[in-house]
């Protein structure tokens, strides 16, 4: 095996956030789920836009997201998602190049417009994702470059990828060559209605071994095993995949490996101001304690510190140096 | 006179805002003024935008920033700029609108792209900026709608409308119609910079009474007269205008009508996070005591409010209600 030129490449929805605050009336009026995923159609897309307020927008996308969290810890990272070549995706592509992200998926020149989320905040801080995918359908295969995955020593994928049916398929793709380059592969479990739609395809990609790490809150954990029993839940886990962490909001998280557990405790947040990204930036601290093999503890921390950072402003996106953050908390970067 | 539909009317440069956190010495690279509004073309944006870090969207535009906190505060508000039909001239039309502003001019079907500011804010919470006016450019008389003109109580005109030639017409060609309607004209001097271009025209227009209001901080009274004494400077505005307030940062402001003069002190601020929209806010927090009839004292604590909410977020928008927060701190909504 090489020498690893990136530490994690993440593939995932390349999706432009449009934020906007609001309050459960309007979430209950548009008979959306709270804190959940809600995929929309153009037309739908377009209605609620219209009876949303104005909003603030910046690039996400989850695994975008964490793959920006990585950087910006300073381990060399890469992203493979599709934006149009539109307005906002020249944005996008602007955003995560300029946190020093190695970005090189060819834009779409037709079709339609790069992916766009409206995300609705309510006063308690809990985001509801409204995601038109756009652009991020037409991620395939072809955009799976082997030498850039076989050049990192993570490759992260996200559960929503299992919504375009093209790139569920660059989602397999490039899970094998990353085996086949003796790499790791992780996935995000997403949001609990996702695991609703592939429970069966999720359970089998961690049982077969195409996935070695998987990240999960507590929603999804009990989505992903259908019961209400966390520990049960946890214990199936265990079972399943080699290596897991769940994270559980302000309880923390608890990482399983084999017949180890290793609890941490979240970081003391004064605000919750917005959720969006929260488990995003978990991941991405946590990903940067591994790739620099931390502690499991260790891990935690940087994870439940990014996290930190992210709900306590609007956006999925870092506002805070995350390695000033992690060096005044005196972790390891 | 008849019954006026709108409170006041707000006509300026539609400028979409990308922001971003910088320090001093990216501003010192990059040659800027700290502080000023430089107007920029399309290749020294392209420059810019590659040069700087991720970036946060939203509408901004001075006039309309003043426009939204007026809605925001109560107000019947009317907007008139120019924007692009594109990706981001639709976000910007959303934002207004979804801020329940009347916005009816007609967007560009071809010509530039909506107009953007690339602004960057250091650490002290200073913000310069960097615009290109795109799709303002082509604001032209044929926009200005003489019936929406004569049915606002204040047309609110912003310096910066001088720079495109187009506009500029538009400006007076408004400013007229408002006084053929027994209306009024305000004007805000917009930016030092932008004074040194246009003293001479500014001071034409209060010298002949086609602006009756006029808003200025204290570096652009010293600009317009060219001094350095801020009551030397007030003395001259005193003589040339019949209505003038001018702000002074952290030292509050001064309203000067005639023989009268009224001093009130600034909001208080736990931290300046970015100063970008303190006048946009000051004069519609301003404004907005104004038609409601309030003392002058009154208008400036409204200002002083609106001003010290924006300063505490990235953006130029507010973010939280100005209503219940003027009816937090006991005035008049």
């Amino acid at each position: 095996m090489t020498t690893a030129r990136f530490d994690v490449l993440g593939i995932g929805n390349a999706i432009f956030d449009v934020l906007v605050h609001t309050d459960d009336a309007f979430l209950a009026a548009q008979g959306m789920s709270k804190g959940g995923m809600m995929l929309i159609d153009e037309a739908r897309a377009t209605a609620i836009y219209a009876a949303m307020g104005p909003a603030t927008e910046m690039s996400g996308g989850s695994a975008a997201n964490t793959i920006v969290g990585l950087a910006d810890l300073g381990a060399s990272a890469a992203y493979v998602g599709k934006v149009k070549d539109d307005q906002i995706g020249r944005m996008y592509s602007h955003d995560i190049r300029a946190a020093k992200v190695t970005f090189a998926t060819p834009t779409a020149a037709d079709g339609p417009a790069t992916g766009c989320s409206y995300i609705l905040v309510t006063p308690d801080g809990e985001r509801t994702m409204n995601t038109y995918l756009g652009a991020a359908q037409n991620l395939t295969p072809a955009d799976i470059d082997p030498a850039q995955i076989s050049a990192a020593r993570i490759t992260y994928l996200e559960g929503y990828l299992w919504d375009p049916p093209e790139a569920k398929k660059a989602f397999v793709k490039a899970a094998e060559i990353a085996h086949g380059a003796g790499r790791q592969v992780a996935l995000t479990l997403s949001d609990a209605f996702c695991i609703g739609r592939y429970r069966d395809e999720f359970l089998d990609l961690m049982r077969r071994h195409v996935v070695d790490i998987v990240f999960a809150n507590e929603a999804e954990l009990l989505s992903l095993y259908e019961g209400a029993d966390f520990e049960a839940g946890l214990a199936q886990l265990r079972r399943d995949v080699r290596f897991a962490v769940v994270t559980r909001s302000e309880k923390g998280c608890v990482v399983v490996s084999g017949e180890e557990t290793t609890a941490v405790p979240a970081s003391v947040v004064a605000k919750v101001v917005d959720t969006t990204g929260a488990g995003d930036l978990f991941a991405a601290g946590f990903l940067f304690g591994l790739v620099r093999g931390a502690s499991h503890e260790i891990c935690g921390r940087f994870g439940a510190l990014a996290a930190a950072e992210v709900i306590q402003h609007i956006g999925a996106r870092p506002q805070t140096s995350l390695k000033d953050l992690a060096r005044q908390h005196g972790l390891p970067v």
